[in-house]
């Protein structure tokens, strides 16, 4: 908040999923737009001609942009190489392909569990997690050999199980997980404050809010623009939107309710709770018990919104890697229009070049009293120098504590379960999930199904 | 554990619900057992008729049992006469009638809802809870007003919310509540010292266990006899009793299994979560997700264990009635046999005679650090003079944690709502029920037609 | 950090000590130069006569500054009156008169015990904690009956005891405290920066700390200037200072010494404990133990720093007496230059006018894990609309922790010595002080004398 | 507390400082009168002889007792022989000789510091914290090596310090500290009984305290005889100590001043605090303020205790020495009197044999909840199979942990300086004690010349 702008800075990054057509770009352009820093960035992937193709797509940004930040940046074959000298490190990757996933979110549908999203939570949630965990085992572990003091960033599903790993890995990490999903609430609270205060113009950094709960299962408890307080507004706006006085569903096809919703069970959840659930309806419901919003495919189109099938992404995939090369080949130039993510300008903060506040996922060292200590969390911290600090957020009132603290529960035994290479843990987790309606024969059928699908991610397991 | 006994106690106990035809003569019988203390036993009940029945049983005893402690008895026409001078107060009340009861048990089965017990959580136990707390802000409203240094013991079911609701209405009371549920689970252990190891005649007192959750949903982490751990060895008889090499299962008629069960649920949570799970079946299955072990009759049936239906408790309590008829009119003795409860030696302990280590429900201080600090939990607790001090029984595990921590939120948001007269809340809670499988409409109007069915015990509500 | 600005606020202000000749002052300058904020400004003071006069010079600030912000004064004759629809209570008073305080600090000298401040701690801080504790109960009273609903900020000392008294009397209070002694170590930081590293020009609002400890008695375990970490910067500095290198003494006549230092306290304790002691030398030295600093004037002197006599205090009123009376009489100017405190700023973040972090004083709801729940510490705060939030300062270090916590306990005595009107626990927290060397029996006799001197200002006791 | 009680059990112990010629005597009573346990008792001292004659002396005891329970003895050459197969480690060494206890204690007289034991705080217990924690360092890395499930029990001073120390080094190590200094407090409340009340013939187990603090800085804030409060009635007590209507001072000659007290220091903590300070009179005045008790000889003798010179010590070594050799030679028996400790029945309800409930010195879970946790602190336990569970103590009231905490912050400072070879941080330690009233300069000579005395034990430092 001083006057004063410290010098530039040249960093390294090392971009683990460096490879990825999506994410990475996102952060390419958000670097070349950064003010005050500059430097390289590493790019690993599995996929090292992906890599390549990226390193080439990067370095090319300067031809077409010459007043961007400059960054240089290198395909590099190994995972340590990446991480050598870094001071920064982002992960970005796919635990696997979308033929795993293609398990994780259908399989269940033959026994009547229908998935929205199936990443975070949900049978599906838990097969991811058990693939990933031992990807980030690695990771983690080359992070404290190869560079412990780099800050290390992570955008990669399921966000919590990801960071914890990294943390019960190497305890001294600087690590956090970063998302954009409350982004899209604090959206949808600027539009309640036009559509009942008439103020137009609103983006989502002029809202503060108050954020707690685990990724992709947060809450607001308090949100205001200048001295209104946002939440009568809302109660308003719903008030309003289900007494049909205000259009607020958005015209919404098949192909949109793959992802967008009407935002209804993110309204109903407030209306029951008090609190603003912030997240995206398809997570949000994912969460809750079954039977809220996901009991089957009448109930969720009856919430208007949608459950997004892998083949989708298959589709969507073929549309990115064919961009990747219409890039690649100069058919298509690289535009430099802002991701609208936070995560470049947390690097700044971090690096001392103004300080910010914003959500993010850390252990509890205290910020939300009433759920564990050590397990992650997400909530606003201050970013500052070498430094994220948690504000507190407080207590989650009974009626969110009751749906958060088995998810965290879960999580951590996930975490254990796949650390431990133990399946029946992980089994045990799988049942305790709040969209797992099968007795345990059924229940112990479908995991079997899905683990072995699963199980060239697996490494270690006696399967 | 010294060698002086102190002098007698001459000592007054309040028993509200004392026309109670069941506990009131356990305690009576307990009483005239016990050495060392003697006084006076106030009986209140709001059939006063009842409590005038008891005053009589109970003034009869010393004829039959002349070398019986010495106790008087005598009906109250109010509560404040009852409590006037006690220095213990024992409640043990059936909030409402069997009517109401049938209403919470059968209601839900309806909607394809089935409950075992019905009385503690589930639909059933949430609508009790309901129409208790309002009871028991009126009792611990009078215990602050008429006895505040009274010690106050607290039997009667939904145990939690009970005991939270005199903290809440009286944050400087010493209460604690008192239940035998665990003792079975101890004497399990016992049977298998026996079956595995052939040590006879134990009773419950040679084990030691530690002891927490909430009550009736109580786990034990570590259990021994002398320096046998017994946990290995309740392994090895589940896989004997599983194998057919045992056989455990007792050979129960319909009506037995109404309350007994074969062990089954306990044995099998046991073995998925490596803690042992200490209530009956019947409570347990109540609390864990519902597609486990009570799904449907026929689930139940494979299980071992039973659901007691209301029309058992009629039929019970007609009994009961008779029986009491009988020892008025001195057509049956009053015999001494003692009841097995731990109460009247915490009295003895509290008053000073013999200190005792026993499982109690209390307000959590810290004894188990990963529950919610306020919230009544279950462990063990060192009784000395006027003094009840938790043991530290440490952090439940994450898969006991992942179903425990709900409860506990579920219980807090009841004893709000009903605190508040809050039905919206109630409601909510009634929704986080492991046990209500129903979408939002449904759950309307089935916790519509409970509210509807126990409306005379709910004062100042807007229905 | 939005680019939309709220509507301008018309807020009303009750200033309680009004008739100051200092504070009263500063705000009504910071505030003339607040944007987006205006309003009226009620000033309560017990010298009537002082209050009117600063209504007076207050109302004439537009005439000479007319793009000045506008703000009506007006003196009120009640307490009740100037808080009646108060949305800020701004507290600043003096407790007693310099009679009292030359008591507090000069009584002790004739045993050898010498205050070089003795408004915080020592036993003159004890003994002026005793008087304001009941003026606070009298002022948080009349906030709870009166404008339950405004936000209270206390510039008054004993800061600590003073926030705490507010909080135990009216738990819902919505109160900090707030005090500019960390700034001016923030100012020697910027210093270190020009004299270490070059860098010319800072602001205190360019380098970023972390604060936590306890009012005047406040620790720094991190600060950074972007991206360079000043600690060892400063380490550095106070190599040059002591090796002579540097003439980082200022130069002090023995008037500047009543409120300056060279600050060596400081560089000392930070040599010492790794951390920077962040108050002025005055108030740290009369922390930490008597023989490490202020055994007597000499061992004072050879600090570098000096105490202050209640005489320079008296004199300093005379001054601001007379500056009044020129003021009311127009034969001197009112200036508008910003009084470099944060309090105006706090005030337009609790508006909703742009959030800041600043270091306050606040109940501990864990933001300093290793101290007491519910006592009062300093750390940094989010302040954004109708909320200040603090943020996660950590655990202090062992070598701090030993030297704050039992200041917390003495100041948690103090309070419910003077609320429960307790002479004796008054004189254990005396006993407990780190600067009471007595053995009991003198140390009655002293603070006999010194209660004796205040006593006009103890209502409610048995003297 | 079951009527049932197991077998037998043949255990090992190994005893470091097994050449001892007074703990080791008491422990050989207590093994030989305990029943149902038997086994072998490994000695092990760097004085081998030592251990060797006490091995001869060990097994002596069959024949003049032959009904006494079976130990056979065996002095071993080294640590890890010893170890081997223990099922319990007694440690009880004198870390070095008494001539670095010489300096520990007297040097500071020449500063005028005068100590009463200087075995656990002040100089000499800081010193004497320095030299013993490398050893048992040494002891805590070589259980974890050779007998990692061992009970390990200390009773080396200073007791707090080693051990956190066995904790630090081993975090999975089962290990408590055992001190009798408790004992002599509940036998003064014995006392007040018989004086006050007429109770005669009580033992110390008749009385219930609840104790909580740091070894020998302990406290009791609810003491009872069954339904008796004793803390009115050593009030009373108290009262007419003060009055001369009750002859509490003992007839004590300078001789027996050295160890014994009038008790007076313990009355008037009370009266300070109204809470029972429980440790000899010679230990509290070491830990609180100075000034208090301990300024200079006159001040100590006035308050009716002795300070213990190290000649004394040598003096009584001496006499040992010389029991030893006639123990040896037959010329003297072996009597079995019990010792009075609690550690034989610790050994047996660890064993499974009786559980108990006692005060000991274990890592703080919770069981103080206002001090950090980890920290090694006294409460009651309960004692059952291969479990020791604190009890729950309740937080300290401000009035005592205004005098504990720093205490707890000086030991985690000394443990953390030694075994991180920190010698600056010692000295900070040391400048924390309550019983250096030196300035900076002046202590660090006398710091100085204290290590110099001790640096034969210091190893690993640069000195």
């Amino acid at each position: 908040m001083g006057n004063k702008q410290p010098n530039k800075s040249n960093i390294k990054i090392a971009y683990i999923g460096g490879g990825s057509r999506g994410w990475a770009w996102a952060l390419m352009k958000d670097l070349a737009l950064a003010k005050n820093i500059f430097g390289q960035v590493a790019l690993y992937d599995i996929d090292y001609e992906a890599a390549q193709h990226n390193e080439i797509i990067g370095n090319r940004i300067p031809e077409d942009h010459p007043q961007a930040s400059l960054w240089e940046y290198k395909a590099e074959p190994t995972i340590e190489k990446a991480l050598d000298g870094a001071d920064f490190v982002v992960i970005s990757i796919l635990p696997g392909t979308f033929k795993e996933m293609e398990s994780d979110v259908h399989a269940p549908e033959k026994y009547g569990i229908y998935q929205s999203v199936g990443d975070t939570t949900g049978p599906g949630g838990v097969i991811r997690a058990l693939r990933t965990i031992p990807m980030f085992e690695t990771i983690g572990k080359a992070i404290r050999d190869v560079c412990p003091n780099a800050w290390v960033i992570n955008y990669t599903n399921p966000m919590t199980v990801c960071v914890r790993t990294l943390y019960r890995v190497f305890p001294g990490i600087k690590a956090f997980g970063c998302c954009h999903e409350v982004f899209s609430t604090q959206k949808l609270l600027c539009q309640v404050l036009e559509k009942i205060e008439g103020i137009q113009g609103l983006d989502r950094h002029d809202i503060e809010t108050n954020v707690f709960g685990v990724n992709h299962f947060t809450w607001i408890d308090r949100a205001t623009y200048g001295k209104k307080d946002i939440l009568p507004l809302y109660r308003e706006y719903i008030r309003r939107v289900r007494s049909g006085e205000l259009e607020a569903h958005k015209d919404l096809g098949a192909q949109d309710l793959v992802f967008e919703s009407n935002e209804l069970v993110k309204m109903d959840l407030f209306m029951r709770t008090g609190v603003i659930a912030a997240a995206g309806d398809r997570h949000l419901a994912e969460f809750v018990p079954l039977n809220w919003y996901m009991k089957d495919p009448e109930q969720v189109a009856s919430w208007g919104y949608g459950l997004t099938p892998v083949s989708w992404r298959w589709q969507n995939l073929q549309e990115r890697m064919e961009r990747s090369k219409r890039l690649l080949e100069r058919q298509e130039a690289f535009d430099l229009t802002p991701s609208g993510e936070d995560g470049v300008e947390q690097i700044r903060a971090i690096m001392g070049i103004g300080d910010m506040i914003s959500n993010v996922n850390l252990p509890n060292m205290g910020q939300i009293p009433n759920l564990p200590l050590g397990a992650v969390v997400e909530t606003n911290a201050l970013f500052t120098h070498d430094t994220v600090r948690p504000v507190m957020a407080g207590a989650l009132p009974d009626s969110v504590y009751s749906l958060v603290a088995p998810v965290v529960a879960e999580q951590e035994m996930i975490v254990e379960a796949a650390l431990s290479r133990d399946l029946e843990l992980a089994f045990e987790a799988f049942m305790r999930d709040s969209h797992m309606p099968l007795a345990v024969k059924d229940a112990r059928c479908l995991f079997n199904t899905m683990i072995e699908n699963t199980k060239a991610y697996l490494p270690g397991y006696k399967l």
